[in-house]
């Protein structure tokens, strides 16, 4: 497999996710943290102007504006339409990009501990994320719908690599344990590709336990498209964890509790996460399985 | 003491604070639930305009524009100027105002439980907030530095009643949990005015435990003013346990840990609050003590 020679370090692509953004200005304030001896290291603020702003975004959620389309569209003129170009033009392109591996640093609201969703599920990507497993144990692997050209998430830029969620933490605060802990995930990716570089590393398993994303599931509404109901309280705070059918999903204003009546269970991920509100998406559902790299 | 006529819950005013605003979306629905025999109850919803852009405001901190001099004054001619200004013609104006209890329904990222913070500390706010501690043991009673006609938070316009501060809690979700407990209160609060006007309340307590405001304290930052490091560890989510000199109050970007250096104890509150980055502040100090009514 071919070697890495340039990673690219993202943070603040959501301007009110606090920690990526403000590992980014650690690091650039302290180069020596992130180089390594067999490749190179950049860093990039996502969204400055929304950073400043304490915002998602300005005009656009940035993070849904990468797929080729967008890219290469003459349209789009808003503050985001034109940074996903720049951030293009800079680490990209899309599909031939000058950076060999890119971590996009998020944060949720939501109970998502450390969990990395890929770009793409390669050998590379499997492999490493086994890795972090055994470094991390309660970090979690999920693989996106959307892939490749079809992705409109910065990941996508590059086929090696992923975006980290770790939360929950509030928009627009820095919590201190959660942003040691993702530090200290971002050197052992560093460690990782240093290892991989030098054909120094032993992967002793070949199969990693994975969620695959399978659909949004939205609020309760009223007629007026208005929210009528919250995540119910069984549910708040368990990501990740089997919702069998029968099991209560949402508690509506009125004290009616909403149940998970499909045939099959699923792992809901994204619980409560503040910035899908806008999107009509209260959790995303995800199929548990293991597969093999 | 005077009958209580009318009560107004306010809830919104913050437009990301989502509890209270929908709340009072479902009490609009359900006006029963608010109906007491002895007095009448208003809903309000503080911030329409920021409620639907899930935003603290849309200029200014509404909060902040109920001094009577901003009140009274010609100028002013953001959003938040003119709304103040409304909710003061509807249920003030203040120091002789149409309503004769208000609570201000508010969400903190901050780990402050249930805390009333009195408009003033006269001996119908400390026999309620005693009531209501003995309802809810978990609940706190703060008392602002500003008070009266100097006061700019919303809760002044009448000398009876609190802004209720509930967390923690990311901006712009719901958490069912803290939903159901706050309206519960509520219901606490409208049934003591009941007993009060009825003179059927019989109270066992002269005291109560205050937390009375000292002052704030900002976070660590650079010469270009940027924050440069977060709330410690250690302190993080200790809202409302004493801070003695010697403890850590904050962990700055680079590793180093500072620490509290006063010489006498405080007991901090608002840790970590969101919306007070841009304010500058990263806590505030208050003293504990009790207080006889």
């Amino acid at each position: 497999m071919e070697k890495i020679n340039r990673v690219a370090i993202v943070g603040g692509t959501h301007g009110n996710e606090l920690t990526g953004a403000y590992l980014v200005k650690k690091f650039e304030q302290f180069p020596e943290l992130i180089k390594r001896p067999s490749f190179e290291t950049l860093t990039l603020l996502g969204n400055p102007q929304a950073f400043k702003a304490v915002k998602r975004y300005i005009d656009k959620d940035l993070n849904r504006r990468f797929q080729i389309q967008d890219l290469e569209s003459n349209d789009g003129s808003t503050y985001e339409d034109k940074r996903a170009k720049f951030i293009n033009e800079t680490i990209g392109p899309k599909g031939n990009p000058q950076v060999d591996f890119i971590v996009d640093l998020h944060n949720s609201t939501a109970h998502m501990g450390f969990s990395i969703i890929l770009a793409e599920k390669n050998q590379f990507n499997l492999e490493l994320s086994s890795y972090l497993s055994t470094i991390e144990p309660e970090l979690k692997v999920c693989i996106a719908n959307e892939q490749g050209e079809d992705s409109s998430f910065l990941k996508s830029i590059c086929n090696r690599g992923f975006t980290l969620e770790v939360g929950p933490v509030a928009q627009g605060i820095l919590n201190a344990v959660l942003f040691q802990k993702t530090e200290m995930l971002v050197h052992s990716i560093l460690d990782y590709i240093e290892k991989f570089n030098r054909s120094d590393f032993e992967n002793n398993k070949n199969s990693v336990t994975i969620y695959q994303y399978l659909k949004t599931v939205d609020y309760p509404r009223n007629e007026a498209g208005e929210l009528d109901g919250m995540i119910h309280p069984q549910l708040q705070g368990r990501d990740y964890q089997k919702l069998s059918p029968g099991e209560p999903i949402f508690l509506s204003f009125n004290g009616q509790t909403i149940y998970y009546e499909e045939e099959q269970p699923v792992w809901p991920i994204f619980v409560n996460e503040a910035a899908y509100y806008e999107k009509g998406i209260a959790m995303c559902f995800t199929k548990k399985k293991t597969i093999a790299f």
